[in-house]
C-alpha cells in the first residue's frame, strides 16, 4: 500500500523537478511571417493528433464492455503523463537539436500515440497507477530508440537513413512490440482464460474511436512534412485508408463468413499504419495498394493468427495491437525498400531491426517492473476501481 | 453467390485500373507562398468535412437501434469507395479543368456527402456489397450532373449560371432525389411494414452525428470560397443553423405537442442545407430567415408529410432524407432567385430542373441494378451480417 | 399556456428585429494578406470552440442517464439563442470597438460557453422554453460584465487592468456564479430530494464530452492571442490540463478510496479553467503547478464540499459547476496577482469582485423570472418533453 501511494506521486514530482531547470526552445525562423504561419499550420495538425490520442485511441478501447470508464481514464492518464515528460526531456536538447515548441508538442504526441498502442496490448489488466508507471518507463525507452534510429544517436545509424515520415516503424511497430514484451511477461493464467466481453453499445463506441483516428490520420502523417509535400502526403494517407477499409470488409467476410465489427474498427486503419513510412514519397497507386495489402494482412491477423499467437506466446493482446500496429507497421517499413529511390537499405533495415530489439527488450523489462505495484483484481472490469461500477 | 463474390472485388479492381494511368494535377500558383497557404487553409476544411462524412453522417444513421454496426460500416465503405473513384476520374480532367489536389479532395468529399444522403434513404435495407455497388454507380451519375449543371458540360447550362456555393442543389437535393429513386424501385412490402426501432442510446448517438455536422458545416460551405468571402459565408451558415435549430424546436412542439428527438437531430440541420446556394451572398438577416424557414419546413416534413409521402409513393425513406436534404435543398436553390442580384434566372432554374430529372432517373436505374446482388434478409438489423450481433 | 407559446417566439422575433438594423464590421487590416491569414487562423480556433460548445458541453451533461435527449437539445437551443444575440449586439458597437467578423464570432462563442456553464447548474430542472429564456436573459448581463471588466465600460475599471486571456474570470467564474444564483432561487424541495441517476453508458458519453473539451481547450485560450504568443499559450494550457488530470486521479482515489468517474470527467478539466487568466504569461512550470492545484481543488469540491454546499445553500448544482468552473475560475483569477509582472492589482481584484457581484445578482434575478414559464414536471427525465421517452 505504501509503495503504491508513493508511486502515485512520482509523475507529478518528476514533472516538477524537470521543469525547474528546463530551457525552452526559441523559434527564430529567418522569415518571421513564414515562421508564424508554419506554427499555426502545425498547431492545427497537433490538435487533430490530440483528438486521435484521447478520443480516437480512448474510444477504440471502449469495446471491452465493462471496462469503458477505466479505458477512458487510462487514456487520460497515459497522455497526461507522457506529453510533459517527453516535452521536458526533448526541450533540454538531450536527444539532439531542439525544435520549435509546436514541433516538440507534435513529437511528444507521437510518443503518446506509441504509448497508447503499448497500453492496448495489456488493456484491462493494469491498475490505474500501473498505467502511469507504464508511461513513465515507456517514454525514455521510446526516446532512446527514436534518437538512435532517426536522429543518428550513438552513431549507429546515419541520421536520415531510416525513411519513416509517419512513424510505421518508430511509432506503430515500436509501440506494438513493446506492448507484446509487457504482455508476454505479465499475462497470468486467470487472465488468459477470462473472456473479453463486448456488446452493441461498446462496439459503437469503438467505431467512434476508429472513425476519429481515420478522419485525422492525414494530419498525423503530414504534421511535420513541408508545405510542398503536404497535399501529396495527405491524399496518399486517405487512399491507403480507403484501400484498407475496403480490403478489411472483403477479408472479414471471406475469412469468417460474416463480418466482425472488431475487424472493421481496427483493420480498416491498417492502411494508415502501413503508409506511414512512405506517405510522402509513394505514388497514389502505391498508396492504395499498400493500404489494401495492410488491410488484408491485419484482418488475417485478427481473424486467424491471433488465436494461434495467443496460445503459442502464452499472452493476451487485448486490443490486438500486433495485428493493427505490429504487422502493418513492419510491413510499412519494409515496403519502403522497393519504393523509395536511393534508399540507404542497410541503414533502413538496421533501423527496423534495432527498433524490434529495443522495443521487445525494454517492453520485457517494463513487464517485470509493473507487477511491483500489485495486480488488478478484476480483469477487464471497472468494478474494483470505480465507485459507480461497484454500485451498479 | 459467385456474382456477389466477384462484385466484392469490383471497387478494388476499378481503383487499380484507374490509378495506373492517372495523371495528377500540379499546383502552380503564380504566388507560391499564397498557394501553400491556400492549400493549408483548404486542407483544414477538408478534414472538417471528413469528420462530417464519417462521424457526422455515420452516427446520425445510428438512430436505428439494432443497425448501428452496419450503419457505421456502410459509412466507412461508402466513403472509401466514392473518394478514390471521384478523385481519379476528376484528376483525369474528364469533367473539365483539373484543380489542385486539395481542391479535388474537397470535391470528392462533396460527392461522398451526396452519396451518404442517398444511402440514408435506403438505410437498413441494403447488404454491405450493395452499399459498395451503390457508391460505384452513384459517383459517375453525380459527376455527370455536377459537370453539366456547374461546369457547363454539354453546353446545356452556361458555367456559372447556377448559384450553388454550398451545394443545396447539386449535393443535397441531388442525393436526396437519387435516394428517392432507389427507394421507390426497391422497397418491398415486408420492409414497408417493418417498424424502425430506436432507443435512448441510439438517439444519443444520433445526436452526436447531428452535432458533428452542425459544428463543421461552416467549413463545408466555405471550403472553396475565396479568403475574402470566408468570414461572411461562415457567419451566414452559423446563423442559418441557429435559425433552423430554434425553428425546429418550436415546430416540433407545435406540431406534435411533445418534441421528437428525430426532428431535433435532423431538421436542426436544415438551415445548413438551405443556405448552401446563397451562403456567400445572402445578408445575415436573410441567412437567419432562410434557416428558420428551412427548419420549419423540414420539421413539417418529418412530423406530418413523411407518413403521407410513404403511403403515396409506396416507399420507406429510412432517414427522412426527403425532409432534411430534398425539400430544404430545393428551397435553398429556389430562394437564390430573389436573393442573388443579377442571377441568370433561366440558367439557374434549368440547373435545378436538370438536377431533379437526372437524380431521379439515375436513382431509379440504380434501384433496378442493386437487387441483382440479392436482398437483405433482416431489414434494419445487424444480425445477418455481423458475428457479434448473431451472438447477442 | 398562452404565455409559454408566445415566449417560444421571442428569440426568433428578437433576432429578426436586431438584424434589420445591424451594421456589420468590416475587416480592414493594414496588410491585407496578414488579415486574411489571421482570419483563417482564428476561424480554425472558432470551429474548435464550436465543437467544445455543442459536443463538449453537450455530452458532458449527458451523464444524467434519463435526460440525455434533453441535455443535448438544451445545448442546441442555448447555443442557437446566444450566438446570434451576442453577435448582433456586439456588431452594433454598443459595448465598444467593433472587431472583425471572426473575432466577434469567437467572443460570441465565449458568451455561449459561459451560458452553458450556467445551464449546467440547473440542468434537468428547466423546461426547454426556459433554457431559451435563460439564454435571452443571460447574454446582456454577460456582455455588461464583460464590457465593464475588460472593456473599461462605465469607467469603473481601466481597460486592460484585468488579466483574463482565457476567461477564468469573465467566462468560467461568471457562468458558475450566475448559475448558482439561478439555482439558489429556483431549486424546489422535491428537486432537492430527487436522486440524479447515471449508468455506464451515460458515463461514457460524459467522458466523450470531457475529452472533446480537453482536446480543443488550447484553441479556446489561444483564440485571440497574437501569433507570437500562440505556441507558449498552447503548451501552457496542455500542461495545465495534464497536471489537473493527474491530480484529479490522485485526489479522487485519496479522498474516496475508489475513483469516481464524475471526478475524472469534470475535475480533469479544472487546469484548463484555472490557467485561463495567465495562459499567455505564466511559465510552463507555473502552468503545470496551477493545473495540479486546480485539479486537486476541484476534486475536493466534487468529493467533499459539494454535499455540504448543497445542504448549506439549499440548492442543487446538477453538474457541479461550482467545483469545475467557480472555484477553479476564481483560483485562476487570483493566481494572476503573484504571477503577472506589473499587474494593476487593484484593477484586477476589482474586476474579480465586480464579476462575482454582477453574476450572482443577475443570476438571482434570472432565477425569479424563469419560473414565470412554469415548472418542469419530471426533473432529470426526458419523459415529459420527448415523445420517444414517453413511449419507452
Amino acid at each position: 500500500m505504501k509503495i503504491r501511494t508513493l508511486l502515485r506521486f512520482i509523475p507529478v514530482t518528476l514533472l516538477l523537478m524537470c521543469m525547474s531547470t528546463v530551457t525552452f526552445a526559441q523559434l527564430s525562423p529567418s522569415n518571421l511571417l513564414d515562421g508564424r504561419i508554419l506554427n499555426e499550420q502545425q498547431y492545427n495538425k497537433a490538435i487533430h493528433i490530440m483528438a486521435m490520442l484521447l478520443i480516437g485511441f480512448g474510444f477504440l478501447m471502449v469495446f471491452v464492455r465493462k471496462y469503458g470508464r477505466s479505458a477512458l481514464t487510462a487514456t487520460f492518464l497515459l497522455v497526461s503523463t507522457s506529453l510533459p515528460i517527453y516535452y521536458l526531456i526533448k526541450s533540454k536538447g538531450v536527444t539532439g537539436i531542439v525544435e520549435t515548441q509546436i514541433q516538440m508538442l507534435i513529437l511528444a504526441e507521437f510518443a503518446a500515440a506509441s504509448l497508447l498502442i503499448t497500453a492496448g496490448a495489456v488493456l484491462g489488466r493494469l491498475k490505474m497507477p500501473q498505467y502511469i508507471l507504464l508511461g513513465i518507463l515507456f517514454v525514455p525507452f521510446y526516446m532512446f530508440n527514436e534518437w538512435v534510429v532517426l536522429g543518428g544517436g550513438l552513431g549507429l545509424i546515419p541520421a536520415g537513413a531510416v525513411v519513416d515520415t509517419g512513424g510505421s516503424i518508430v511509432i506503430h511497430a515500436f509501440g506494438a512490440i513493446f506492448g507484446l514484451g509487457v504482455a508476454l511477461t505479465m499475462t497470468t493464467k486467470q487472465e488468459f482464460e477470462k473472456t473479453i466481453e463486448t456488446d452493441a453499445t461498446s462496439d459503437r463506441y469503438s467505431m467512434l474511436g476508429s472513425m476519429i483516428l481515420w478522419v485525422f490520420w492525414p494530419s498525423f502523417c503530414a504534421a511535420l512534412v513541408t508545405p510542398e509535400q503536404m497535399p501529396h502526403t495527405v491524399i496518399n494517407v486517405i487512399f491507403a485508408l480507403c484501400g484498407s477499409t475496403l480490403a478489411t470488409y472483403i477479408s472479414s467476410v471471406g475469412l469468417r463468413k460474416k463480418m466482425s465489427i472488431a475487424d472493421i474498427a481496427n483493420a480498416a486503419l491498417a492502411g494508415g499504419v502501413a503508409i506511414g513510412s512512405t506517405c510522402a514519397v509513394a505514388t497514389h497507386t502505391m498508396a492504395i495498394v499498400i493500404g489494401i495489402m495492410a488491410g488484408g494482412l491485419s484482418t488475417l491477423g485478427f481473424a486467424v493468427i491471433q488465436s494461434y499467437q495467443q496460445k503459442w506466446m502464452k499472452l493476451i493482446d487485448t486490443c490486438g495491437v500486433t495485428n493493427l500496429h505490429g504487422i502493418p507497421g513492419l510491413f510499412g517499413g519494409l515496403v519502403a525498400v522497393p519504393i523509395v529511390h536511393g534508399i540507404n537499405m542497410s541503414g533502413h533495415m538496421a533501423g527496423i531491426g534495432f527498433t524490434i530489439v529495443v522495443a521487445f527488450t525494454t517492453g520485457m523489462i517494463t513487464g517485470k517492473v509493473l507487477p511491483l505495484l500489485g495486480r488488478k483484481t478484476e480483469a477487464y472490469d471497472d468494478v474494483d476501481e470505480f465507485l459507480e461500477a461497484a454500485e451498479e
